[in-house]
């Protein structure tokens, strides 16, 4: 078939089954600890603070799990995502790769969170829970929870990162259209965070000390369950069908990818466009290379170490084993509020322990200038966290270009990033910090990026 | 063809032609008259403020025209748009109505003005035009321009109303991003400017005033031409593949609309969506009625009158045949901003007073309970332009309801608000003001989507 700009999918055939990799890896992740005794988290341990399916999913090493009609009835209002070919990007990078991206910046809110969001939101329901509680750093999560817990009537109270509360107003305001209650985090409505407040005022908050509020108020409270939007192996679960799709459309286009890149902050979008693909690394003896695109001022997977570590900042969670800067670290206030998070999930961790993907860290200004050119070539101004994945999508595109060969790059755009435009009109202003000196290699990417926007 | 939830059309049925509903018109609009002259306008009197062949679209008389292949090849990053079955929104209504909406949402700028924005500044860039001048209300026609003029490498000054440039701030930095030059109009870069803010230095500034001061920059500045978003005809045109894509994803619905519904600024989205339709009932004998929303604080197509009158505020356009509140008329601040328009184009104006359309007035509080209903229901929070056609699409299918008939209703989802949230906030709040109490009909509306919303 002849390539058009976006490949789609008919909604008759979007997935009926997520993908779970855990049944194909060589070598199982770790079991969670408990957090007191540090024995094997058991699932009925879990079962306090989820839904009991979700937590049947965290713990399932079934293959494929279906996915249940009134989600997939759902999932219409967006799903399918268009793959689309990257032809302006090809050709402002003069490259003889050929770039797809997967655009999950279509959904309602703007990102890829949804696909989590609605299937959690579900299963709540159906076990009769009224109140949810969660955190979100950007706002993309919590915006997802909101949308799918109004659909099911379900109460939502979102901890909202301070530093994304103050910088991205408009978050917020999407998430009480939907009908959330939205706080500041730290915040005084819970025990979590009237301690960290007490210790730092002046504190931008964490997504770390965010989970530790959502999961207080959920331990606490009647008829109330916590959602997460990332690192469990659930959600990477429901996410799976971003690569789904996206290995059925690039079938239709007649490619397959070289590379597969994907920004990172907990895995969520990441293992979502990688772990489909991923499989056949792992069954069928293909060779794709897959890249974490993370922020070099959050650079769990690349600088991180390997241990038990809570997945939140006052220690709650169960302890995962994971590539982590410890729960206590407190990233740099950048704009991709939903990369900042301590640690990397427990299935990504072992695969990227055992060499099965790589991770690259991207320092802010480049990821910008990456955005920029990104929206000039392809029109989508893309969310502060999906230019991380553009970021180092170019850095591998000017290397086959320089190599001469040509390579098939396939990426996922997470999100577009018109509700963060105060972040490009600050780094327009050039008020934008990168907190750490970029090196000479980094500089030369920056510099190479200047050159290409116009 | 079994309904999905989204009829979706293949990039290779895009339209290859645009629709000119004047070939069927029983009576032609008026002319334009030269503003000095008071004689018809001439084609060559416009060329020096329009591209040569948007001149010749402008005074064309073909039923059908080509859309040159270099277009298409843009439109493709978003069209053929998506038509939606508004399942959701049936449901809370509980009414037996079928509503589909194009969902003209998905363009990298939230809104359907991308459509004329590609082909204008591709005619400009083909005659070797430098320069490029224009206005913009909400933002969305700035935004569109800004995409188009990056691409086909030209300069864009834009002049926004002093009113949205507070408003909407992120509209700015999406301009910014894409590259253009953003000032608040009035400003005191042209005459028409400075004069109009020596009259009133507090002035909310106008769509009206911001013409002014984009054709004054046109006609004053070498290699440079003014481009507008709506009213004209050649605008108007462009956006005939709204409709035209709708008819064929109706036929794929198997469906035809009793009832075509748009927002009303200056027309280019109600035209677009409407006239393709509008053609069977001038030609098939269907009986389609098609409904203008218009906010009810600029109520130009139910209040105005039908007279020559210019397009600007100070009075440098050519005379057009319209309903007016007057060149002169100052709209409150709603935040529809692209509404804000005191006249309606000519062929719209003839069509209306023929009684071959009609129009509804809505208050703006009416419209933000349309607005977050829908988001609720439908997952997409629309633009506040789009909000209107919402409100007017809920009349009809509560009416339907009450009357027990199986009505089709299409509506135009003009855009998205994603970044207008700052209006949500301040409706939720409480703090947005109706400029004229609601009268007991109105208020009965209201009172029943205050019912309906969750």
């Amino acid at each position: 078939m002849k390539t058009t700009k976006k490949i789609l999918l008919p909604e008759s055939e979007m997935p009926r089954q997520w993908y779970n990799i855990i049944a194909d890896m060589p070598i199982k992740p770790l079991p969670m600890l408990h957090p007191a005794t540090k024995e094997p988290l058991k699932p009925e341990e879990m079962e306090g603070l989820f839904a009991k399916e979700l937590v049947e999913q965290e713990f399932s090493t079934e293959r494929y799990i279906d996915i249940p009609e009134e989600v997939r009835t759902l999932f219409k209002i967006y799903r399918p995502s268009p793959l689309v070919r990257a032809s302006g990007l090809e050709k402002a990078l003069d490259t003889p790769a050929k770039i797809y991206f997967k655009n999950e910046s279509v959904s309602p809110v703007g990102s890829h969170k949804l696909n989590s969001a609605i299937p959690q939101a579900y299963f709540n329901k159906i076990q009769g829970v009224k109140h949810i509680t969660t955190e979100t750093g950007a706002g993309q999560w919590g915006s997802a929870m909101s949308i799918a817990c109004r659909h099911f009537g379900l109460d939502l109270q979102v901890f909202m990162v301070k530093i994304s509360y103050e910088q991205k107003p408009y978050r917020k305001f999407v998430m009480n259209t939907y009908g959330a209650d939205v706080v500041s985090s730290p915040s005084t409505l819970t025990q979590a965070g009237r301690a960290l407040l007490a210790e730092n005022p002046n504190t931008n908050g964490s997504l770390g000390a965010a989970i530790s509020e959502a999961v207080e108020m959920a331990m606490t409270k009647p008829d109330t369950k916590y959602t997460l939007g990332s690192v469990l192996n659930h959600v990477i679960l429901h996410q799976s069908i971003i690569g789904l799709e996206a290995e059925r459309q690039m079938e239709m286009a007649d490619d397959y990818p070289d590379i597969v890149i994907g920004c990172f902050g907990g895995g969520s979008n990441f293992c979502g466009i990688s772990f489909p693909f991923l499989r056949h690394n792992l069954n069928s003896g293909k060779k794709t290379r897959f890249i974490a695109a993370e922020p070099a001022s959050c650079p769990k997977l690349t600088r991180g170490r390997f241990e038990y570590d809570f997945g939140d900042q006052i220690g709650m969670t169960p302890l995962i084993p994971m590539f982590t800067l410890g729960h206590d670290f407190q990233p740099a206030s950048i704009h991709a509020g939903g990369l900042r998070y301590h640690g990397a999930g427990a299935i990504v961790s072992e695969l990227q322990r055992e060499g099965l993907i790589e991770a690259m860290d991207i320092h802010q200004s480049e990821t910008f200038r990456a955005g920029i050119l990104f929206a000039q070539a392809e029109g989508i101004i893309p969310a502060p966290e999906s230019t991380h994945a553009i970021a180092a999508t170019i850095r591998e595109a000017l290397k086959a270009k320089e190599e001469g060969v040509e390579k098939v790059i396939l990426f996922n755009l997470s999100g577009h990033g018109l509700i963060d435009m105060a972040s490009y009109d600050k780094f327009l202003l050039g008020e934008l910090s990168d907190f750490s000196v970029p090196d000479e290699d980094i500089a030369a990417s920056i510099a190479k990026l200047d050159k290409l926007i116009k």
